[in-house]
């Protein structure tokens, strides 16, 4: 039985799985960096990133990590990729290793191409199997309201799975198990490149027809990266594969749609920033992807073309039109996964 | 090089494939047993069943199959799938051997349990690998106004499935081939089940993330049944698969959708079917996967939740309800393949 849990930071999703936890009776610590924000959700039980929804009087926030980390049996780290680092590392010093340590960050470390799993276990000292990754189709606004949801927990070490799924699973929100920690970590971080791409030919008016292709030929993308990567290709087929990627692709939820919506539109780059205000994880995994292609030598043909899009100032319909390119071709051809004997023999 | 093709029957997505056609030169006839709907196509170019379109000239419609199929290089079976016997039976008086078939009919013949190449190929006394499929993600509404497609051809015969390529593809239509007839057919009738279920969890305002939690396990379902029956489940993984089940379940644009919608508002299938004025094909497909089921002996947990909605007068609350269920899984007994190692090994 889990009494208390910590969640570090005070995002949307952060807030959104203390709501999960808090509503099944545990006492929540929600760190934020923000002492205005901190303020606001213990006065008003209103969290700025999720507007018009009631906290539960069981999440407290605050601003000191050591007071939120006590005495919890399970700390969630929800921050975005690019603080995951720092926020491990202040988290180290009040660390114990009895605590279960689960994740549900979207993204790679972009200076070293490191999974999050990887950057949270070297700065906790530990193995990285037994930090557990949680991801799957969980728009947070509809969590917070209570719609049926399912995600999927994946770590190398099953029981710590186990925990995170007893920790989370409630009568709204199922949980999943899975072994697959790198698939299920890097479905979570490739597909917003997908969603990215899927805004962008809606922006572009293209239509469904032109969507679904994208989702398709992107889906069997990022599983052949990831193959390569090491995760088990069915991961791709699951919750945090095609359901996440459809759930990010076709929702105005979505800030990775909404991003490469207004690309689509003909906005720069820096324009699209400015107007989002919160992070957005495809942009900065897109970058990421460019140098994973080349590390692993794969073909990432949809991922490359947004590359362009995003920092070489190529036109977003010049690039659309690329990805839909007139040679003729075998759809296995398009599919096909030379690693995928390793895992089905 | 095509001069003429024939399509039957003159349904909106049999309309669309013929305009496909007919801008890229080809003579088109557009056989239709209502001789009030022909005379529509040839006055106004307009088709009831695609308003505000206005169609190419190249397109005739008949009523006369011997005049339609008379010097055609391609034939294109576009009915519903309760119809294809019929149809088929009337062309074999007037088909030669050296003209192609292509159908895109998606569902399965509810009496014999038979996939559509089957009863095509038994009627016109042909193999039936050399019968192609055509299937994909793709809307009539959209291809009808060169919004960009892509589809999947699939036969036993390659060079069959060539030279579908190279009648369709064309600057807006993009066409694969795959020599996976069995799973593209499959695929393309049995997604409708999942589109039905998702228009139902829609109706219920179950929001996106239950959607997608329904797509996930859905797709597993029909890659499943589709490989106990001899599919490729990696073909359930393209065009056919997610891609069509994509732009099906998440679009108005889909009569199964709609109709799931419906079903999830509370009405009957009595009076789902009144309001729709064109065939819900995976209302019939629900039946004949409840028999497919219990055949091969698979689990189609939502196949058979919505067959108890359908024709057993269930809840459609209590459906989907149940299949949120609370039981503690590993996401990989859901996902589990028996027969992925006949395909990948």
């Amino acid at each position: 039985m889990f009494q208390k849990a910590a969640v570090l930071v005070a995002g949307s999703w952060g807030t959104a799985l203390a709501s999960v936890l808090a509503d099944k009776g545990i006492q929540v610590s929600l760190w934020t960096r923000n002492s205005g924000q901190a303020e606001e959700i213990n006065r008003d039980h209103q969290n700025r990133y999720l507007p018009g929804v009631t906290l539960s009087s069981n999440i407290i926030a605050t601003t000191d990590m050591e007071e939120a980390v006590k005495g919890a049996e399970a700390i969630v780290i929800v921050s975005p990729s690019s603080a995951a680092r720092q926020v491990s590392k202040e988290l180290s010093k009040h660390w114990r290793p009895e605590q279960l340590v689960i994740h549900a960050v979207k993204g790679f470390e972009t200076e070293t191409l490191k999974r999050m799993s990887t950057v949270i276990s070297e700065e906790l000292g530990c193995e990285e199997g037994r930090i557990v990754v949680l991801s799957g189709p969980s728009h947070a606004e509809e969590v917070v309201k209570q719609c049926p949801t399912t995600v999927v927990v994946a770590s190398l070490e099953e029981q710590e799975a186990q925990r995170a799924q007893d920790l989370f699973m409630n009568t709204y929100f199922r949980v999943y198990t899975n072994r697959d920690q790198v698939g299920v970590e890097l479905a979570g971080a490739l597909k917003n490149i997908i969603a990215l791409g899927a805004g962008m030919s809606d922006g572009l008016g293209y239509g469904d027809n032109a969507k679904a292709a994208l989702l398709t030929r992107g889906l069997a993308e990022i599983t052949r990266v990831g193959a390569q990567m090491g995760a088990n290709p069915l991961t791709f087929a699951g919750l945090a594969g095609v359901g996440d990627l459809v759930v990010t692709a076709t929702s105005q939820h979505s800030r990775n749609w909404r991003a490469g919506s207004m690309l689509g539109q003909g906005m720069t780059l820096d324009e699209v920033l400015k107007k989002m205000d919160m992070v957005v994880e495809g942009i900065r995994t897109t970058q990421a992807a460019h140098e994973i292609a080349e590390k692993y030598k794969v073909q990432m043909p949809i991922a490359s073309q947004l590359y362009n899009v995003l920092f070489k100032g190529l036109d977003a319909r010049t690039a659309v039109e690329a990805l839909m390119g007139r040679d003729k071709k075998t759809e296995m051809e398009v599919m096909s996964l030379e690693t995928w004997e390793q895992w089905h023999t």
